[in-house]
């Protein structure tokens, strides 16, 4: 394999880590930053998280673009986008860091985390009256991609109930699975905790907003449903969640993601009671664990084999 | 089955409750409270958590005791014990409560959640660099019987690795077996995160010192390893935990148990910013899913057939 450049484009992140653990997978070849020699016309593979508009566009020879991380939506946000295939990053690490997120936050809530810390800074000592079971609660996954799917085997797992809700109908085992427009009211009227791992589109932008939280009908064990957004800021209206909350509508919210990251100090979520607030922390993408994905695909182009998990551009995701 | 008195003794438990449940599922028995006929000969079965000194003794005709929680140390307190058989809850509700408890708690301190809620009250957006994966991390649980198995298995699932430590040497499938004193060592050096699943016996008593976190010598993702009590408060001497917080021999604990309970309102425990309180929430008996297993065995009984569960007097559990 000669010499050969590959772009990294992710601004803010650690990109000495980053290049580090490319290299040691892809021997031979030059990791360069965005701003080292973008147009180098040897570059054939881009790996970006948020790149610059017109980055990608200037690499006369580029064949393939790697998102790090499970988004994508990143990338279409590039008016000047050539034409050549977006591979999404799927990677056992990812996903099970995802599952760890999503598992983690419906056990607070269902374990009325929130309630006993509360207790505990006014040294208040108080049982909850005959706490529900998992199995006596619904989570309803919306989004069943490899995420949701494996979220969904997990708190199947520790005992509870799952339904879900995808563009097209999916069978999952141990999921109810709704589908589509026309399945999407059924699905809001059938669980206690929604877990959203969608992917930010034209259809799915701002779907988390007051029209939705009012389908959300079931009165469960915790009261008025939970949402847990993993998914993008955009899918979220941040306004009709503190609504919907001070109406109770929901009776409580944990967001990794933001409108506009990072959450700005003054917005209202820092402090409502009922919301906690996670910094895009949700998956993060390990260098050591991605890189060699990464350039396994690289090295499989080069073999003339096809790329893996490709992005659908018309679906946007 | 002709009719015949249950006693139920639980002080400060919701009785009307219990007998209610136990009533559907055992007609044509009474169920009596214990300040009611406790000496009625023809009791024969006693339900019971934390009984009065000498109430099972006052009982001619006793023939078995069941315990309403895993635990049955409450009931070796009574120094005037009669020698009929203890029978200990063993319910996949029961167990599944706890595990929902450790899967949250282990998640909790490995995804940062102490960190974030500080984040959060600052209004401020701290990313984890190079958020350790949960195969990462490895999980020690001490006690292998049914609650830590179950618990074992799930982490498992999450990814986790496991190690443990019980009485007896002990096989159990994705977990490393450490037993007795001789392998006492090599447990508490093996682990991250110590989950404390045992029975308070002679033996047990005090376990969680400072001896015993001298020897916790791992510093993982982390730092210094973290303590989860959900056994018993007996197990622990709460003025060594704040001493190996504070000394930095561990760097957090979650407790759901305490050398008293409830909890006194001047315990340092309370507001040490490295520990998470919870009041003896982590497996609740729960009424509805308790009563038809208990009634069951007394049936059994009365078949001729042996009782299941039995607590090893000897043991102590």
């Amino acid at each position: 394999m000669s010499a050969e450049r590959i772009l990294l484009s992710a601004p803010g992140w650690d990109s000495e880590l980053w290049i580090g653990e490319l290299e040691k997978h892809a021997p031979g070849r030059d990791i360069v930053l965005e701003t080292d020699g973008a147009t180098d016309p040897s570059i054939r593979f881009a790996v970006v998280w948020k790149q610059p508009e017109g980055l990608l566009s200037s690499l006369p020879n580029l064949k393939a673009i790697f998102s790090l991380g499970a988004g994508v939506d990143h990338i279409f946000k590039d008016t000047t986008l050539p034409d050549v295939p977006i591979v999404r990053i799927v990677s056992d690490d990812l996903t099970a860091r995802m599952s760890e997120y999503v598992v983690w936050q419906v056990l607070d809530h269902h374990r009325n985390g929130p309630r006993y810390r509360r207790q505990q800074q006014n040294h208040s000592w108080g049982e909850t009256r005959q706490q529900a079971s998992a199995d006596d609660v619904t989570v309803g996954i919306m989004g069943l991609g490899e995420l949701g799917r494996d979220s969904a085997a997990k708190l199947n797992v520790l005992g509870f109930k799952v339904t879900g809700w995808s563009r097209r109908q999916q069978d999952v085992d141990g999921v109810t699975c709704f589908a589509g427009p026309e399945g999407f009211g059924d699905f809001l009227a059938s669980a206690d905790i929604f877990v959203v791992l969608l992917p930010l589109t034209d259809e799915t932008r701002g779907i988390l907003g007051l029209e939705t939280f009012r389908r959300m009908t079931r009165r469960g064990p915790l009261g008025a449903p939970v949402l847990i957004n993993a998914g993008r800021g955009g899918l979220q209206v941040e306004a009709d969640i503190v609504a919907a909350l001070d109406e109770g509508l929901l009776s409580a919210a944990s967001l990794d993601v933001f409108e506009a990251e990072p959450l700005g100090k003054d917005s209202p979520l820092w402090e409502h009671p009922k919301v906690t607030v996670t910094p895009h922390a949700a998956a993060s993408s390990n260098a050591a664990r991605l890189a060699g994905p990464i350039v396994e695909q690289m090295k499989a182009y080069d073999r003339g084999e096809p790329l893996a998990n490709l992005v659908d551009k018309s679906a946007g995701y």
